[in-house]
């Protein structure tokens, strides 16, 4: 099933900080053990954002971003016995491609591939371990936002903290991440959960999701842990930072109750940057975690979520405030960078 | 059964960094819900030393310090129903007396109680619920030292982090606490128990507890979190900090496994210092513990871990490498200081 080269449309960032370029790319065939996608659609994260910026050590360039990805196949390499053409899957980024070789040309260079998914590209090759087959009924335009922010946000109060029912959560930065931990943190039982965002807009949206009460750090001239040490008697049980702001997340970790808050880390701060406290918060009996991708296994647990989302135990079409033509990426991130949007999603 | 103001003898300590004095102190009687304990063997830990330092932010002087002691119920305040005089008891640090005045007087001055304890001293009075009734035929110039450091480090394998048998533990630091730490985690059933210190000479008898390697950083040019990556394949499934030092609070984090390693801070560190690691060693799957006590109930756990000791589940008498009389406390001091006694216990 293995053709010869596609030339097709992609958003190539050639040097960071500067916007992309739509550009004819040459996508070659998959090797052994590699699939050919036609991508459908695409959300736009942070994490595009920041390798884009530069701000990403180890981010290369000219590169092809892109990580929330749903498509179909449309050929396979040697080896490839999971997948057919034509079967529909979302995409999972786990590093380079094994090889460490790359499939894009542009203008004859040879352009990176993103996270070993680079799904702003209306043809991607991607390993075969990065892929989920999901529902053929589920909408890709939808569920490609299974592949990131959603599924982490959601597995960070499932999986990682496993939230108790009765207790009190607060979450910190309301966008597409801290939405997804609120519906997690309602999904497990939560009585109280405290949306924490500079940004009010984003508390209407955070309340259809369920949270229960507000708070601005602009509001306030005392530090937000202290403000949420009393709201909460003590502290919270447990706190998320879905920022990627290293004082916030001290400020998540020392909100929580002595003896027993769990505080899970979901930001990805700068290159560079360090959390720190005092080690008397943690020897009192706070913990604190972190979460890569709300510690769901990708290949059996997209699946699985995409199910859920179609039986509506789970929100996805709510994250989508914008769909945008792929040709109008750029647009989609100047709305990310404006708090104006929780997800972008653009389609071929 | 209250009595009038004892005459007895006390280390006090008048003012940080200087030797403590042996002093004839009065002990008034205890009041309401107050138990006075004569004292019958007291251990030196750390934790008297860094207060005496003037290093702890909350010490006030003077002082009678000491907190692992074990004695006998001389006489009890009114409403106090659990003890009666002449039963043997443990005494457990917790904070200061309920009510904030202090029992001590020593030359026409109040002196501060410490920890609610201060077995420091012939008599002392401490709150009813920081006792523990042990059993009556327990050596109390042994099992006076379950009032702190053991029970620490023994809880904080078994209950903090809970080690899982076949895993692989650093425990960084072998003084009282690390051997406990050792000995916690080999009755978990931990596989490889790697002991770290930079004085060679604690390592023999780490290998009687239960270690079954040995590093010592001073005998690497790299950082020592590199060093055990290397060793273990990826890095420790739990690894311990029981120095009180924040670099290798960091080292013994960054020593653990991505995706599953936990590390627990025990050791007390000086006034203002924090913490600090980079994010990304939490998102990517570590997590971050502290204990105060290993996590047991104090009250409930002691009398079990006293009986633990009297059937020879767990070692006490090994810890103990130097007895003194009482007035030879700064002796005592001076051998912990010189890195020369895992435990002294001072007997009156
Ligand atoms: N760990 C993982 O696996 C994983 C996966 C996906 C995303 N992320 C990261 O999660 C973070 C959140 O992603 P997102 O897409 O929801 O971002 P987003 O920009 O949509 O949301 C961030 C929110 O934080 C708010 N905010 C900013 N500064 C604040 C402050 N000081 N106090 C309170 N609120 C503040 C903003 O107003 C915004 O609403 C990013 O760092 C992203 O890279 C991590
Ligand atoms: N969290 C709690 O509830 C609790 C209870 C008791 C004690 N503590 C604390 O635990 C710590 C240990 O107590 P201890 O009585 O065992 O102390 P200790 O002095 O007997 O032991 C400390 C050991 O660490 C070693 N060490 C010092 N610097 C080192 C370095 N840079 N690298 C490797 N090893 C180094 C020393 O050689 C020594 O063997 C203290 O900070 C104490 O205050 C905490």
């Amino acid at each position: 099933t293995t053709l010869g080269v596609i030339k097709c449309k992609a958003a190539v960032a050639w040097e960071p900080g500067k916007p992309l370029s739509i550009e004819e790319v040459e996508v070659a065939p998959p090797k052994a053990h590699e699939v050919r996608i036609k991508i459908f659609a695409t959300g736009v994260c942070h994490t595009d954002a920041y390798t884009l910026s530069g701000s990403d050590p180890e981010g290369l360039f000219p590169v092809i971003l892109g990580h929330e990805g749903a498509g179909t196949v449309e050929s396979v390499g040697e080896g490839v016995t999971k997948f057919k053409p034509e079967q529909i899957i979302v995409t999972q980024g786990q590093g380079l491609l094994p090889d460490k070789t790359s499939r894009f040309t542009c203008k004859g260079k040879q352009v990176y591939h993103f996270m070993g998914t680079s799904t702003f590209s209306e043809y991607t090759v991607v390993a075969d371990i990065s892929l989920a087959k999901v529902n053929e009924k589920a909408p890709l335009d939808k569920v490609c936002l299974l592949g990131c922010g959603i599924s982490t946000g959601y597995g960070a109060a499932l999986n990682t903290a496993k939230v108790d029912p009765g207790s009190t959560c607060a979450v910190f930065g309301l966008g597409a991440v801290g939405l997804a931990v609120i519906m997690g943190c309602k999904a497990a039982g939560a009585t109280r959960i405290i949306g924490v965002d500079i940004n009010p807009d984003k508390f209407e949206k955070a309340k259809e999701f369920g949270a229960t009460e507000f708070v601005n750090p602009k509001d306030h001239s005392k530090p937000i842990q202290e403000v949420l040490v009393e709201m909460t008697d003590g502290g919270v049980d447990y706190s998320f930072e879905c920022i990627g702001n290293v004082q916030i997340m001290r400020a998540a970790l020392e909100a929580c109750h002595k003896g027993w808050g769990e505080s899970v880390i979901i930001g990805v701060a700068g290159a560079g940057q360090e959390i720190s406290t005092r080690p008397f918060q943690l020897v009192t009996g706070r913990v604190w975690r972190g979460t890569a991708f709300g510690g769901w296994k990708s290949v059996e647990s997209v699946p699985k979520l995409v199910e859920d989302y179609m039986s509506k135990k789970l929100k996805v079409d709510e994250f989508v405030t914008h769909t945008l033509p792929f040709e109008k990426i750029n647009e989609g991130f100047d709305l990310m960078h404006a708090g104006k949007s929780i997800r972008t999603v653009l389609t071929f």
